[in-house]
């Protein structure tokens, strides 16, 4: 797929140069991300199939250009009881003004609150759309009730783009030149993600570590 | 702001026939509707500030093409507790298989319960959040519990042509061409925003629903 | 190709039944696209190299919802040679008024003024760019001379949803429920890619024609 | 126009400290420039009526997200004899290699020849025209021998963030963080749509130049 970007970008013959100082593809994608040429990224698509709590899923979907997406439907299908619990390293406690956040582990008896509110409380929720369900409500009513912490699946489709796009907006990374303060639930799916772009587009994705993460 | 519709479609001279023939700017709005000629509704713009439960954003926020939206944080304010209860006249029953639902008012009983679940499964909810919040846990962890019929505040700004192509998908009008089926909540909330519409573009409003509904 | 959508759609059981109904999977995409459920059309990507003139080009590019471009730059590049004269099949006279014109093929004094005239125009501007050339000009500005007639070559990554869009605009189906008017050069184009989509995803194209050519 | 972006802003308490901090909005602006929110720029709206040789229009046309068209038609309408030609300031000549371009003025016969020759060059084109017209041939068909140093005429609408974006990519300012190669033709029309953005909402565009042009 990394070929693919080198199609397109000698179409125009943007940096033949660059290809040609070095006889490989590196030299001409790493001119198209410096540069800022961004078009040569997107022929070519991802999809992926996500399950995600609906808070993450909520973050995800404001993504519009170059994403497309697919979603469980609530009014379609009774939804299955599976919701997310913070693991024991998820940091709790919030630190610090707007624009400086930071997370610390916080205290045991705060972990164990959070796991026992949020158990009882998906436990609850979960009890009140079976109710309504048994009484015959329709499902896109009686899942008012339902958390924002259920999990939902989606197939979304991107291409490198709008891929890199998402990447430079939900990772913190300490060498990207523009910080981000994303979700820490997001930025587990979307390091996942992160993953299967340098498998499939090694090139494009060093590319885009070595420009700080600006995506084109 | 009719009137911008005329004035983007005369540089290109899109229907100037039209115009002419009966003097006014309804010849050629309804022209330019029928032949679905859709750029000249785009230069124009407006914006709406929206109160809704969640699970109606969700819906709403899958509009992409020509559409911007600015959502209440609960990762940075601490929500309010303001929950959706369906009204006696919303029916909750669905009969019927995929493609040709229909809803039914459902008996007391079946009302009773919604009501009486509902607003038990929000108490609990609510209280859950805040007595993570209490506890010093992190708005955005404590959020998960918080259920899609709490309310969220946003911004929307679209333009004529994107208005049209969500008021064709979320409203239910027996004389529309394509027949669409959505849930009554964002039903609800389209049928305000079709008043303000036809109230601010009564010539655009009016082709709009002369063409059946058919979004250009 | 086809099975993406049906993948996409079962994430949703939209049309559950209607695949259940007749075990295939004409019956889901015959529904996804009556019901005009767009989305499950996106999942999917087709990439093109396009040699075509630069009026045709300007038409093409004017669709921007799920299309991505990258095009030969007469600002890196020497263009080429070669330009658009009508074949003998090129209606070339235009009868009626405006959204009710047809073509007729125009008399043989016509047809040998169109292929003279455009002959010695292009000509005439070729030479001018080369004189430019040939002074040091820089090619972006020595290009101003060329005539929209040059021919120019580009990528385009499109996915099901956004080319049924473009075929709807750009082809004139006497069948189709709303009728378009392209210019017959686009038209042309279209054609060539509508059976490169009719081989590619058969079932997703014969629902397309099924519907009237009614992009979903 | 700067209050709509602080209003969007705080529908989300994006910022709220950076405002209350010095008791202005250039606080809360400079923040969401800085920290990329981009959003709560797209809730406003501009539309210019731009008049510019096709080769300026191809390159606008580009640009997808946050803008809309609507462009004379060489269909519907006879074009009109306007041309582009170099004035003398504009430097003909190129130097350098891909990536690392730049220009310079060109002798005095470099600049009577590009004078001359376009000049020439643009007449044979409009005589091609005119001929085909006169004898009945379509305008649509008779265009294509015209130069795209013909003027055109379109709608633009953008928006802060779209416009932001566009005058990061076609305006070379040297304390850009990201440098930009311009061709100087759309260059001096984005000039000129940076003016009235300066006019309309100086506060955005302080700030966007304080953030050395980085579009949000």
């Amino acid at each position: 797929m990394d070929y693919d970007v080198v199609q397109a970008a000698r179409v125009s013959t943007l940096g033949a140069d660059a290809v040609a100082s070095d006889g490989s593809i590196q030299g001409l994608i790493n001119f198209l991300m410096r540069d800022r040429h961004g078009s040569p990224f997107e022929h070519n698509s991802m999809t992926f199939l996500i399950q995600a709590p609906i808070f993450v899923a909520r973050e995800w979907f404001r993504h519009r250009a170059g994403w497309s997406y697919n979603e469980e439907s609530g009014r379609y299908r009774e939804l299955k009881p599976v919701f997310y619990v913070p693991a024991e390293d998820r940091n709790l406690v919030q630190v610090g003004k707007a624009g400086q956040y930071r997370f610390e582990p916080g205290t045991q008896l705060q972990q164990g609150i959070v796991r026992d509110v949020a158990r009882e409380g998906y436990r609850h929720a979960w009890n009140s759309y079976q109710v309504m369900l048994r009484a015959g409500i329709a499902r896109e009513v009686a899942r008012t009730v339902l958390p924002v912490g259920i999990y939902t699946s989606f197939f979304a489709t991107c291409n490198a783009r709008s891929l890199m796009h998402f990447l430079s907006l939900r990772t913190a990374d300490k060498a990207a030149l523009f910080p981000s303060f994303p979700q820490r639930e997001i930025e587990m799916a979307a390091e996942q993600m992160e993953a299967h772009f340098a498998e499939h587009m090694p090139v494009t994705h060093a590319a885009y570590v070595r420009n700080r993460r600006v995506a084109p």
